[in-house]
């Protein structure tokens, strides 16, 4: 199967399509203004010498900043011209050609300084610059049908394959971060050239030699998923966005070479993932510590790490794997990603970001650093305009303009909803379209022409799935045989979660599930100390419509635990009647600091 | 009032007994070895010199771990001789005179290095030193009948006043960790040389006037007690162990020189302590950033960091608040701390110290740190043998030899009972004996003779106080009138605590309070996964004495949470019975690494 083209799929109303109107309204734009304040942009012309104070230095990554940038910006641009910012795009772009070096060499860092060093130090991520790059240019190449860009790529792809593959010539064989091998398999498929595809397979299938400066031991090589040969990897580990970009070439490599021990290794790292390491949320990397997946079932929720790109990372491992196998767990996690763990990266007004993305907020935790220089850690309580590695800023504009790519699939007649969102698609004859303004409404109304077989996904929430007419149920699609219209309803309604006992934080507690949204409190809408909120496993609550989060609030039935002034006394349980309120996770930290927790006491 | 003097107690039987007798047999020696081993008594020659590898250079606090070492045993040598301890004791003690400065100075560190720099750095422990030099010349000049080293250390004390009080040559006022001042009023007691009463006056009224290195900040501050004069102080804040040094030797002075504003003072601070900054095991001090105190009701499980001698300092603070206004609480306290908090720090065996004593040990949490040099910071899960810093060891050395000082308080013909230990006393012809196998008993039989009043401390954990003969209740003590004998039950059974519910992680949970004992349990009892456990709140239970713990262990009515492989799932409670078995908190670790809980789910 193929997912529909992004260029064939519109999103026409609902909630994605106000996200995306943020997205090009607002969020492109100040991912722009913030790169080109902090010098991401004008570095690219390679002008900072040593001991001039007139440039700014660049980072060895900050090529990976623009071209994501570019990249998103490229995708509005296929929907709806977009003249400013392709402007800039095309001004950093021309930087970036005029800087190439005559070898066909890019990275604006090396350029300017080191020069002598490049590909010589594993961990500077060059091969990851430079696969943004290819992702970049194509999805250039695709908007704005001038390849140039893309050219100048492929170019740099010669010295690549030359250095590393026919030379061998670097000190080391496959980079310290992926990117390249999923870029060049996209690559491949975009250019039909099989070298392309083999130099993904030569740099997965190399991972796993590489030996590391001082670290032999095993903890170290795990931190790049460098501990075991590609194929003999079974469980997610290390630094999570590096593991979500491997995983995500290793199903694409799976995919296109028919590669059946490397498609089972993808299934068994997806499965220790999903079973084992993802917060509820979606979010995965659960340490701030090297930001690694660590142990199975250790999800702390305040020190939860959830980086927004690897929620992001998540998606495309997940959109690979559906092609790997077409079930529709693989849509369900990335539904949960895209209405949890990824879209609170960015904040409701699409300004402002989070790197790392808790589970739970306790200010008075904060303050118990009273007396000590050195400081307890916690994540930030509230978004921010531009991180020094501002890595998730611009995956999120691409994430965004690109969400319809996750929509439908297509294999011959036979066409799957995978995610449910007003849209309209078309593509060598195939019809498809869905009025809804899921998830605020249960219903969505789809109609298809020029299809045999419409299979729409049964998600994993919903214990309640109606058709208006006769479906059979294959790897959890609802499946109608000649389709032509049908409206079906999620009877969406709040629903307690409880966590594998072993995650020992949540025990006795539930999150709340409203259709794709995990929801959370917040002191803003509550008590301060939300320990001592309790709600009734038996689920009594009224919702309502908030224009501001795009969604609703829920008000649960439930009790507060109160307590006199004595710091011990004995035991009571001493619970009063109290109506919790709960968001959509994805919308806290938007009104001011305060405490926020997802697992809720359940009585 | 004053406590009967130790000397004048004996503790004939019973748990306090069998813990005097380990020490005296097993603890005081193995402190001993340890300290020999570590260079600690070999120092004390001073024979070390810079490039010289045949001695260990000493350390500038090692002269106070000595010290506190000569204490305990004169203490047990006071009680029973004990010819061999005493013998090592004298050695030290020649060698600390014979290195003495001509101008009474004392300290091995500055004797052998750094001679031009003493008395320059406030944070160099010389003044702590000096004050465990005093407790202990005083301690062994009770035993011993030889004043040799106390003459010693009055000379040291000479050139102290000179230096600050007389010159205030010194580039400090005061130390930065207290322990002279408390070690003076105790001097002032057993030379009545009003002097040594001035130069504690001296040290906490000129408290809060040291400017800080490099460190004007309120946090800093903080944390050596120097952001307020100790009369304006009013919270229990920065590192634990010098602020209990501290506020003992504030409410001996409060005592002794009938100063209201900071007895007031001492007050609202213990205040501070129990009713928002202690732990249910009386642990203090809940953040090994500094070691200190936090912020009101920050008493977090796991990273707890209590540390053995500040609960050891908590005992000093309490006795000395008795004497400021004799109520029940300041002996309940010191009892909580004597059972739980201060015992933890030595293992059954006797030979092996806790510095840190948290509240839950959760091994899994543990193994999260796969994937970085860098390292999450855990209290260590099993008692070792000696400390770097290994101030714990000798000061539980010579608490456990001078428990009996805590027993009785007198004043005329009233006499308190303030801990039920099986024990005779007889002092100015007053004689009282309690025969008692408490607390593995509820019952206690008390003769007096020569008493007037005989006032029995009512427990604050007993609900269900019976004595033999009529009382009236004051001030938390049961007041008898012309006693002779009585007999009392204070009806030992469980009884479930609930923390205030603004101790975040402790909502829902209880603790077991089983007479004096706090209890926990530990995987090797029960499940691996404590967090699954939940005990009744109605309190179902059996106890069974055990040998090893001279305690008994609770089996107790409760379930255990069951969950299948999923990591989320539909909420349901999903409870199997289970008997949760609990041990005395003190007894935690020792029978192998496990998990450990003290607060426990309670349905």
């Amino acid at each position: 199967m193929e997912y529909l083209k992004l260029k064939n799929v519109d999103i026409t109303g609902g909630f994605w399509a106000d996200k995306q109107k943020l997205n090009r309204e607002v969020t492109a734009g100040v991912v722009y203004d913030r790169f080109s304040e902090t010098g991401r942009f004008d570095s690219l012309d390679c002008l900072w010498k040593e001991g001039d104070d007139k440039h700014i230095k660049p980072h060895f990554f900050w090529d990976s900043d623009v071209a994501k940038w570019i990249e998103g910006v490229s995708y509005l641009h296929s929907k709806s011209p977009e003249a400013e910012l392709l402007e800039k795009a095309n001004k950093a772009i021309d930087s970036i050609i005029a800087n190439q070096w005559s070898d066909g060499y890019i990275n604006s860092y090396y350029t300017v300084t080191e020069t002598q060093d490049r590909f010589k130090k594993r961990n500077r991520h060059e091969l990851y610059c430079i696969g943004h790059l290819i992702e970049s240019a194509i999805a250039y190449t695709e908007a704005s049908g001038d390849r140039s860009f893309l050219d100048a790529v492929e170019r740099c792809m010669e010295l690549v394959e030359k250095i590393f593959i026919k030379e061998g010539s670097a000190p080391f064989k496959t980079p310290g971060h992926p990117e390249i091998e999923l870029a060049l398999v996209r690559l491949y498929r975009y250019t039909g050239k099989k070298k392309y595809l083999d130099a993904a397979e030569f740099f997965i299938s190399k991972r796993g030699e590489d030996e590391l400066p001082s670290a032999n031991e095993y903890p170290i090589k795990k931190y790049g998923q460098d501990h075991l040969p590609t194929r003999k990897q079974t469980t997610a580990e290390g630094h999570s966005v590096r593991a979500a970009y491997l995983y995500t070439a290793m199903a694409d490599l799976a995919f296109e070479l028919g590669d059946k021990e490397l498609g089972e290794s993808c299934k068994a790292i997806f499965e220790d993932i999903v079973n084992r390491k993802m917060y509820i949320t979606g979010g995965i990397g659960s340490s701030f510590l090297g930001e690694t997946f660590t142990v199975p079932y250790d999800l702390p929720n305040e020190h939860a790490y959830a980086e927004t790109c690897a929620s992001i990372g998540m998606i495309y491992f997940c959109s690979r794997m559906l092609r790997l196998e077409h079930k529709s767990i693989y849509s369900d996690i990335i539904e949960r990603e895209l209405y949890n763990g990824a879209l609170s990266g960015l904040s409701l007004d699409g300004d402002k970001f989070f790197y790392e993305n808790p589970l739970e907020i306790n200010l008075k935790k904060r303050s118990r650093n009273v007396c000590s220089i050195q400081q307890e850690r916690f994540p930030i309580t509230q978004r921010v305009k531009v991180f020094g590695c501002s890595c998730c800023p611009p995956n999120l504009v691409r994430l965004i303009a690109s969400v319809g790519e996750y929509t439908y699939a297509v294999e011959d007649k036979t066409v799957w909803v995978e995610q449910f969102m007003d849209s309209r698609a078309e593509q060598n004859g195939i019809k498809i379209c869905q009025e809804t303004n899921y998830p605020n409404e249960s219903t969505v109304r789809i109609t298809a022409e020029g299809t045999e077989k419409l299979c729409i996904r049964i998600p994993s929430w919903c214990d309640s799935f109606e058709a208006s007419v006769p479906y059979t149920v294959e790897n959890g699609y609802a499946v109608i045989e000649n389709p032509s219209s049908v409206e079906i309803n999620l009877n969406i309604k709040p629903v307690l979660i409880s966590a594998n006992v072993e995650v020992c934080d949540n025990v006795g507690k539930a999150a709340i599930q409203y259709g794709p949204f995990v929801y959370c409190i917040e002191s803003v809408d509550n008590v301060e100390n939300l320990h001592s909120l309790y709600i009734d496993k038996d689920v009594e609550w009224e919702s309502e419509f908030k224009p501001e989060f795009n969604a609703s609030v829920l008000k649960l039935k439930g009790w507060r635990k109160i307590s006199d002034n004595k710091l011990y006394s004995k035991y009571t349980e001493d619970l009063e009647p109290y109506t919790v309120t709960a968001i959509p996770y994805h919308a806290f930290a938007n009104r001011g600091e305060c405490d926020m927790a997802v697992w809720i006491k359940v009585k």
